[in-house]
């Protein structure tokens, strides 16, 4: 927080070329108030005017709404300085001065705060007003707006009350359009209005232009802390502002005639990002006028032919901006009898293809330098550019069935089934599938590769459904509740589903849509390739303290995954999970022996015919990553994920396995956990039954031995998951080393490999310098670590962690965004301990925080070499990790 | 490690009143060869010798079993100053010095090295021996015993082919005792050992006296790092020793006739501690004969009437060493022709009650001061003087069933009941019980109180069984795998035992007998309570930095409970939880209905029914506490612990609360966590359900006033628990704080309190820079703290922990002895991160941990206020924390 009265000056005028502020001031000025000043430096045709700065808001607030003790006087000397170079008076009578007073912070929030229009006016100055203007109807209207709108805002009268009076003046005139209502008909509705504010304030309505203008300021900042911006800000992650700055501004009149009028436009268009000019206007019309969409604006060529003067004027200004501010720019215009005014400009917003686009052309131009134009798009809006969409002309005529989460970006269109065996099947046989299930399990597999789109009944963001789907760049719906599944049908809010039926999800924004609807699939080529092959450019140029570059890699289960991801731009694995590979037909039942096997030798024996089956997956990935590095996680889940659900299953198993049926399921039955986060996995069953470990490294390595004998690059990691203690890794290590040994030896072969380890466990991370004596690499696993730091289960926790970001207690669910100051802090704790001990350790992220922006500059900041992440995240995080290199943060 | 030659003297002489050694110099010669050289510079007779040292035996091992270069001179040179010192030489053919060779390390390793006796007798030496002593047999003897035990120990040749040849040597002559054999004969046997010998070495019987020496001591050094001495070293804790000593010493021998013997004696009666002379001796024996127990020693008494002359020169060795070494020395003497020789001096092992005797009797009689007699006695001791034991005389004679785990200390015997209701329920008729389960469970804590000791058939060391029976001073055998119960009765290893039936279990060993064993129940009295008050006045003198003192405190749920704790000297109750209080019949029915209640208002009254019963149980426990402060730990266990489990139950609970049954089946089924460890509990139920931490406040509070209205002291300590960000605690505080503030207004009463929170979550230890902004103390919960650092489910952690220990992966475990590597690291950054925010932070331990020895000196030296621990383990922390103030590790 500023101290009060930092800066002496709390009011910056601007007008007549000269001003006070300029862009920079952002902070201070707010974004309108910076931007009228930078226009009018520039020359550009801007109403004078002065701005309240934030800090005087920050002061309001800090004083219990009272202002700086020089903020009177100050105001009253900008008044008139306002008052001189306009030539009129606030209030007067002969020729009064108008003004509004708008808010403006330093970030965009648009209708959150208040706005008090035609300020000035009162019984004697709306009778100037007409004279001056020529105009008597123009005034009247004038005053009625100002009374309503000052009503509304600044005492907090319902707009209600002034439009049913509106209504009844036109009514007993027996007219629709308040544009038939004459000046003497508003002198009707202005007695009326006055009578409602006298009568819902308690006084009449403030004739002073002074008290006007002081509550109109008054409102301005309290609206700062009305509840709405309040929430505002905290849904859109808006934090560190001092408040907002009050502008008040001499009023222009688009609502003078057929010579006036107002509209706003874009200097290229926002869309697409062409080079066009694009905008809409409307001719006597005010800039309110637009926005409330009652009267349709026209194109903004039209304007070229009805009043070419006024748009070489615009185009001008178009031009000396854009070059200025080096941005496609959102400007605001008002044209009075003739006259040109901008009243706001700033950076426009724009769509995701339309910033690549814009990035691209602006550097091509000369205007922006390639590390600027980077800076210029942001993870999202390249999000944008990487999933299927529905068209745009589609969406307004499809019935929105439901909103559940979104899941998994992009959207998708199929037939509903209900079960993944029916998803593969449809699928083999030429069919698109929607999967609609209560929730997914890792035996759904399958049918979750097979379908286009997944849409569950409960879960959250880190649900099954979720995470998977997401590692396949599969759109996913999640927790959607609305969606009853009963036997062989379901309903979607009452709405009957049955199999076959065709549905729509968009799980970028969690819709559930009834039908086909189109879609259109971007592709990483052109423009785009391009732009990400300049984020490439920076991170390969990045350099920390003796790290060079930063590099992105993927978790990839699949060859095929595996290919998806180089496509992308992944420069190797960073995860490649085992165990899925277990849960596919033809393995799992194989795997399931392994688990019931009474002894070791019978365990080793099934195990010797799952070798075969892992050493082809392996080097399907490695043939896949083409000398890329590819990091594999031995088993990590407990066994207990592996075993028969039914009873069917279980019989099965027993014939297959040879164990009695009851021993079997005393078995299945000990192998329950009461905390299977917590419980025995991951390198915890690597020391208890070591044999499993063994083929797996076995596997790894023969795998790589051949792929290498075939000509190509090989580089295995061999990664021990869930390690705690240095005993732990040093012993897996050691066994490791023997079984690689021993095949290299076989083989005669030469392949480099390293062994490390996840960094998971919270002791691992804060005992990191002994575990990296026997690690070549860590990996930070930040779902586990997250899940252990909190003590929250990613399972559970749904209960109150969505109550606890709502409430504010957590900023944002810290499993998407890695948490800084808590996880944050043994993630840099375990980085520093490890290189003390091993100063070129390699360390990497893994976790599902590897494709979120704020984590990868985390990542960046805390000297990872690199960042792991799905295949269809790699290009965001090759964006964010290019943003993280230049400083630029999420 | 030392570097090789640190030290350029490797052996060190001791003989004639002078010694290059002393008692300090353990590390470096050895226990046996340090005191050898003490009590040869005291004076004391001491057969004359020299002792390699442990650097050799480290050196030895650094360079690949060889020795440092100048040792073979080194001996020579000692060995030749023993030669004329003793005015014989090594195997001399005349008057043949024989020496012993015998291992000794810097810590007892009893057995478990190396020993060989009568070396440098040879064919010629023999017959020398067989002159200068005038008996051919004793010397005949001498030389088998020698080859036996060179063959057996140097060259692994195994004992039972030596023994054979002597049975058969026995039998021919048709005689049953080795004494039966003459001169001759044993020629015949010492023919037979050197063929067997050669036979199974492949090389006669060694004649040169040097290469017996070197044999010998090479066996040694050897057997330092023999499977079993590394195993000992392991289970016993043993670490950071350099390696063994060897000891060369002139034999002396106790079997030369009947003015020979050899004993072993205690300077006070290590059992009870009493100053008696204590021991025993055999004439005409070695010691060997007392070590096998082939003839049953004499009591020391005797020997004053036998040989008094004897007796006296003994009394003033006795006297002479207790002065010098100022405590009760266990030693080893021989007696050759009237001639008494000291062999080996020690600290003797004592038990628990001795150990306390002796450290009191030692300061009255001027020998110690208070502060060595506190570190005289160990935790362990201690403890044996707490539980209830079984008479040692009845031991012997009873019936062992099976051995569980020693999950709580103490004897206890009683009527085998197999519910918690029948406990109750006999124990009302005025019965003992001992109550066996399959596994205990929070509904049968009225049984546990109730029952004399608990058995059950599964769970480890911190199953709820352990846990709880720790907490209530129950004996506990835990996890006994023989126990099977089946309906109405049970079998132990088979055999049936029956509902009434009476069985003994000692909770200190584990172990289970058959019947009603008599018992011994020791009391905090007379010198127990004098040495607990010494422990007292040092940790009441301890400062740190800024900090006074170190306080004990007691876990207590219960106002019974706390006044046990307070009898055995606990200053305050550091953890109070909550929850128990509700398991109780007629408050479990209510909490119930608080947790189906379907809405707030609902639950608000039904909260309002549970207000009197928690206040009345905080006022008795603050009364009983009477003015020391007592910390209340809020609800902090998953609501799911708390709901029906049976239909029955159900449907009485939908009775009761008026909720339909299958609504109330669908709340409890929505209850269920996949990892409730990590699930919705703690601070977050708070948040979530804010009413019940409001009545919970409530009651604290208004008990609170009602206790300190009349007249008591009242030092109330709110713990919210599970705290992981600042937020929750921040929220939670001020609500608290609210409803204080309305009891305190209501009650116009004045009542000191404090709000804090539970570390407990590592998060919460990283930040606690940023929680101790919302805290007036910090409680350390380092069992779920080490739960979520290591990422281990104490439920399900049984399947691979106690195989971590055994393999060494882990020294200990965790949950029992804090690990101070990774939780240690985050604890003691918990405390850094909180006093740096709060210099006065108060800072406690309210973990299992509390009442362990090494965590709290742990805790100690991280600069906490106090630790809290069970009642029943008051005592041993008053000892652990005044040992940790005096710097003695555990």
């Amino acid at each position: 927080m500023p101290e009060q009265n930092k800066s002496t000056k709390n009011v910056y005028f601007f007008g007549a070329g000269s001003a006070e502020g300029k862009a920079e001031m952002k902070e201070l000025l707010g974004g309108k108030g910076a931007n009228l000043a930078e226009m009018t430096n520039l020359g550009i045709p801007v109403p004078p005017g002065f701005t309240l700065s934030t800090e005087v808001c920050a002061a309001f607030y800090e004083n219990e709404r009272n202002y700086p003790a020089s903020l009177r006087e100050e105001v009253a000397e900008h008044l008139q300085r306002l008052e001189t170079m306009m030539g009129k008076k606030l209030g007067d009578a002969g020729d009064p001065l108008l003004v509004s007073v708008r808010s403006g912070a330093a970030q965009s929030m648009p209708g959150m705060m208040d706005t008090v229009l035609n300020l000035g006016l009162n019984d004697a100055a709306v009778e100037g007003l007409a004279e001056q203007s020529g105009n008597a109807r123009f005034a009247k209207d004038a005053y009625r707006r100002f009374i309503q709108m000052y009503g509304d805002v600044v005492m907090g009268v319902e707009h209600e009350h002034f439009e049913h009076a509106l209504e009844a003046a036109k009514k007993s005139k027996g007219v629709t359009e308040d544009t038939d209502l004459d000046a003497d008909d508003l002198d009707g509705v202005i007695a009326a209005y006055k009578e409602i504010y006298a009568s819902h304030t308690g006084s009449p309505f403030p004739q002073a232009p002074l008290d006007q203008l002081w509550g109109a300021i008054d409102a301005v900042f309290g609206s700062w802390n009305s509840t709405r911006a309040i929430r505002y800000r905290q849904i859109e992650g808006i934090k560190g502002l001092l408040g907002t700055a009050v502008n008040v501004q001499s009023m222009v009149f688009g609502n003078f005639g057929d010579d006036s009028g107002t509209g706003v436009c874009f200097t290229r268009d926002p869309s697409t990002g062409e080079n066009t000019f694009y905008g809409e206007y409307l001719i006597n019309a005010q800039g309110e006028d637009v926005v409330a969409g009652i009267r349709t604006p026209l194109p903004l060529s039209q304007l070229r032919d009805t009043a070419p003067e006024m748009m070489t004027q615009l185009e001008g200004v178009r031009e000396r901006l854009e070059k200025h501010y080096r941005d496609m720019q959102d400007m605001e215009f008002t044209i009075q009898q003739g006259r040109l005014f901008l009243l706001q400009t700033r950076n426009g917003k724009r769509t995701g293809p339309a910033a690549v686009k814009l990035a691209i052309d602006m550097v091509n131009e000369g205007l922006i330098s390639q590390q600027e134009a980077i800076g210029r798009v942001s993870a999202d809006l390249l999000d944008q550019c990487l999933h299927p969409m529905i068209r745009a002309e589609a969406r307004p005529k499809a019935t929105l069935l439901a909103t559940g989460l979104n899941a998994s970006p992009g959207a998708a269109t199929g037939q509903v089934v209900f079960t993944a065996e029916d998803a593969e099947a449809w699928v083999e046989q030429g069919k698109r599938v929607l999967l609609v299930r209560r929730e997914t399990s890792p035996e759904d597999i399958g049918g979750m590769h097979a379908a286009q789109g997944i849409l569950t009944a409960t879960g959250g963001m880190t649900s099954h459904a979720a995470v998977v789907a997401r590692g396949m760049g599969t759109p996913c719906v999640a927790g959607c509740k609305e969606v009853v599944i009963s036997g062989a049908g379901a309903s979607i809010d009452g709405f009957p589903v049955a199999e076959g039926q065709w549905l729509t999800i968009d799980g970028g924004t969690g819709e559930v849509f009834d039908g086909e609807l189109p879609l259109i699939t971007p592709k990483v080529t052109g423009d785009l390739a391009t732009f990400l092959q300049w984020t490439d450019g920076i991170r390969d140029g990045a350099s920390r303290e003796g790290l060079e570059g930063f590099g992105i890699r993927t978790n990839a289960d699949l060859p095929r995954d595996a290919r998806v991801a180089r496509e992308f731009g992944a420069e190797g694995i960073g995860l490649c999970r085992t165990e899925h590979m277990f849960f596919e037909e033809g393995k799992l039942e194989i795997f399931q022996e392994m688990i019931v096997a009474e002894d070791v030798d019978t365990r080793r024996a099934v195990l010797d015919r799952l070798l075969p089956l892992q050493r082809e997956d392996f080097a399907g990935i490695f043939k896949a990553m083409d000398g890329f590095p590819v990091t594999v996680r031995l088993l990590d889940p407990p066994l207990h994920e592996f075993v028969p659900k039914t009873e069917a299953d279980a019989e099965a198993l027993a014939e297959a396995s040879g164990v009695p049926l009851d021993r079997l399921k005393a078995k299945i039955e000990s192998l329950h956990e009461m905390n299977p986060m917590l419980g025995h996995r991951g390198c915890r069953l690597g020391i208890t039954y070591p044999e499993i470990y063994d083929m797996q490294v076995r596997a790894i390595m023969e795998a790589a031995c051949a792929v290498a004998a075939g000509g190509a690059g090989v580089l295995p990691e061999i990664m021990i998951p869930l390690v705690g203690t240095l005993e732990e890794l040093s012993r897996l290590r050691e066994r490791a080393e023997k079984v690689a040994a021993d095949v290299l030896a076989s083989a005669d072969a030469k392949v480099e490999y390293q062994i490390g380890t996840m960094i998971e466990i919270p002791r691992a991370a804060v005992t990191a310098d002994r575990v990296a004596e026997a690690a070549d690499f860590f990996s930070f696993g930040t779902n586990d670590l997250t899940q252990m730091m909190f003590g929250y289960s990613r399972d559970d926790a749904g209960v109150f962690l969505p109550e606890y970001v709502e409430q504010g207690i957590l900023e944002e669910d810290p499993f998407q965004v890695l948490d800084r100051e808590g996880v944050g802090t043994v993630v840099e704790m375990g980085v520093q301990r490890g290189r003390a001990t091993k100063p070129d350790l390699k360390v990497g992220i893994c976790g599902e925080h590897g494709g979120d922006p704020s984590s990868i500059e985390f990542c960046y900041q805390a000297g990872m070499n690199y960042v792991s992440c799905s295949p269809y995240r790699v290009p965001i995080a090759r964006l964010a990790a290019a943003h993280a290199v230049l400083g630029i943060s999420p």
